[in-house]
């Protein structure tokens, strides 16, 4: 029994599937198929489209005013416009992020700056704001990730203090708070994705959409104009000057809507929201209970304000393989999937070491474009952000559960146990 | 009889339903559960996806590239930004367009041109260009309107002629041609709606969606890596310097995957376009041969190279207030109306004359933006186009008609016909 699985031993842990949860996949076809009865494809103010947004902004944002996109990277590309994000300004985002959360300011002319994360949360560093400060700075990005949430606090003083937008990406987190009060409703703009299906995709996944939030009237009105346009509302909504000038298409610099049949999706997934974020932190919990020995793997820590949730994809833990004879992260975790769990990688490296933002790239044949070198761009190298550079590589990540099958995480454990226990054989 | 329905006579049109052409609902249901059952909501190499594209190539765009996008607006925006155009750069449009087919320049931070349409044919008039042509043009977008085809042979030579790029907007005239050749594979990109759902809507529909199609490899290539992150084939398709050093996400600076429900829809409505795209003909010339003597009413002219198709949402038509005197289009198409028969109006003005481009508009609080006075931009004036001027406010529409029923065309006809034969009563 102790020989493990990776070196020709017996698996501990063997389903054949590991979650039992379903989607209702007939209350999402019986929504599709109104749309489709309708040809409602593309009407933004049918009922289904008016009520998502009206649900999504009670139960999930808390803001004042939400608007549905069509996907993820949209939402943040209409709030960093919406913020004042342009040409030749620059964003701070940590290294470690998903690229379509910060990228976006580059198709504004704007450069996104790296910044360290906190190597025990995994979440943009508040200390190291000032290391990345320079009279360019307008926006700071503060990706909830994964489930975990920033230390808004800090961010928020640091902002307030240096003129700065805060603009939070709640896309792996639906349903987190901070303080009490929903992520996304604390920064100036919150952005959610909600790309995926259930049970795998974002918290609420709607294949492809996203919804932006805000409490700031003039940010939403900027957003409906540069790309919501012939929204039912929107000839009303656009209330300030010059916007209110506008005719219905009003800027069209890009068009933000979502097909209905995505929020048909959608709405089916918000209503599993709260089951499912309770059943995820149950068994994460009964999970982490579980290791609680195991030296090998260090939970990520959660702020005193915060209460992380959503959980997209996995749980980020870190791996310490100075308890383990230095074993290699990698090595690791194969041995442990070899065993039958599956444990996940990082997912990301860090963006100021991975193309195009390590060398710098042209958008133009002519070398124009917001990272270009020849435009001013100096690409950060490896060195620039260690504690993130030292962190990064041993990230690895423990499953999203909803109802896993009887045993299954007890297993789960077992073969993470059984790895720490023998990693010996593997150096 | 001839006592006109607008001042209390009998009308003369009278149909409950005018369209009997149904869309294969159960179809479009049947492979939307398919996406729902497989959780395949944004798989972009799913069957279902990689049929449409390679259906939309063989049967519509006739290039060697195509990618279904989010909607047509970012078709737009990815071959704007994929031959070039970038800041301070100027698009050639006509001034009579749809603002989507332009504006994503502005994200860019390049300004759109306003030029003349050719009064006979509503499309943007070759001669025209030489006056538009500046050091800063960099590209010229050729729309083909409402089912019209531009006259492409002149275009294409200016734009050899000057360096300058052409992106055809095939939004509305899917599966017309130009000496031969399918729109959309004669200018540098060719970018097509999918918008709405069939009968109404583009003439493939897909509620929300698009296709860009392109014979040059290098536009294709930025393309994806502009928006398409994570693409099935992103690693492989992604051949030049330096974007195969990128990684899976490419540059990610917008987000362009359509969700396959979408493509589900635009399945069904591609088979049926060579239908929809005939019957719709059938009828128009129709219509057009019982009007052949109402003078107020004169057909667009076609290109001698173009066939004309697609014929999205209205055929234009050019009224002719002498012919009748003097009466307001407006009146004429609301007695048309009261006689039961659907007269459509012009849909756009002249963008050089609507807001934001008649002023100017700052994108920012702070001034900035590619159509800010401010920033150097010359709002057009009413005078500046004396030609679309004059056409504009005389273009009405007669409806697409795949399947009206029997004797409809004849008492629309007839209800023009009334009009025109009583039209001093209403002066």
């Amino acid at each position: 029994m102790s020989k493990l699985a990776l070196l020709g031993g017996e698996p501990v842990c063997k389903f054949e599937k590991t979650e039992l949860w379903e989607p209702d996949r007939a209350r999402e076809l019986a929504l599709c198929k109104r749309i489709i009865d309708e040809r409602a494809f593309s009407d933004t103010g049918h009922e289904i489209a008016v009520q998502f947004e009206q649900n999504f902004k009670e139960q999930v944002a808390g803001t004042e005013y939400v608007l549905a996109h069509n996907n993820g990277t949209s939402t943040l590309l209409g709030a960093f416009f919406a913020v004042g994000v342009g040409p030749g300004d620059e964003v701070i985002t940590p290294t470690y992020n998903w690229i379509c959360s910060f990228a976006p300011v580059t198709i504004l002319g704007a450069r996104p700056i790296f910044a360290e994360i906190d190597p025990d949360t995994l979440c943009l560093d508040p200390a190291d704001l000032p290391n990345r400060l320079t009279d360019k700075t307008k926006a700071i990005i503060a990706p909830h990730l994964f489930g975990a949430v920033c230390d808004m606090d800090p961010i928020m003083e640091f902002a307030h203090e240096h003129g700065l937008a805060v603009v939070e990406d709640c896309s792996h987190s639906h349903g987190a708070t901070y303080d009490g009060k929903p992520i996304g409703s604390i920064g100036d703009v919150g952005c959610f994705s909600m790309q995926g299906g259930s049970p795998g995709g974002k918290p609420v996944a709607a294949g492809e959409g996203g919804v932006v939030a805000t409490d700031n009237r003039h940010y939403y009105e900027r957003i409906i104009a540069m790309g919501h346009l012939n929204r039912y509302n929107l000839k009303d909504e656009l209330t300030e000057e010059p916007l209110n000038r506008l005719t219905s298409p009003g800027w069209a610099m890009v068009k933000f809507r979502p097909t209905n049949l995505s929020l048909c999706i959608a709405t089916v997934a918000l209503d599993a929201l709260p089951y499912r974020n309770r059943r995820i932190q149950e068994n994460y919990d009964k999970l982490l209970d579980l290791l609680k020995d195991v030296t090998a793997l260090k939970p990520i820590k959660e702020y005193p304000k915060a209460q992380n949730g959503g959980y997209y994809g996995h749980m980020r833990i870190i791996y310490q393989p100075d308890e383990v004879g230095g074993l290699a992260p990698e090595k690791f975790q194969e041995a442990v999937n070899a065993e039958g769990a599956s444990l996940a990688g990082r997912s990301y490296e860090g963006w100021h070491i991975t193309p195009p933002y390590d060398t710098g790239m042209a958008y133009y044949d002519d070398g124009r474009g917001a990272i270009s070198p020849s435009q001013g761009y100096k690409a950060p190298k490896y060195g620039d952000l260690p504690v993130s550079e030292a962190v990064i590589p041993n990230i690895l990540a423990l499953p999203t559960m909803i109802d896993p099958p009887d045993g299954y995480i007890e297993a789960f454990a077992e073969a993470i146990k059984k790895v720490q226990e023998n990693y010996e054989d593997l150096l």
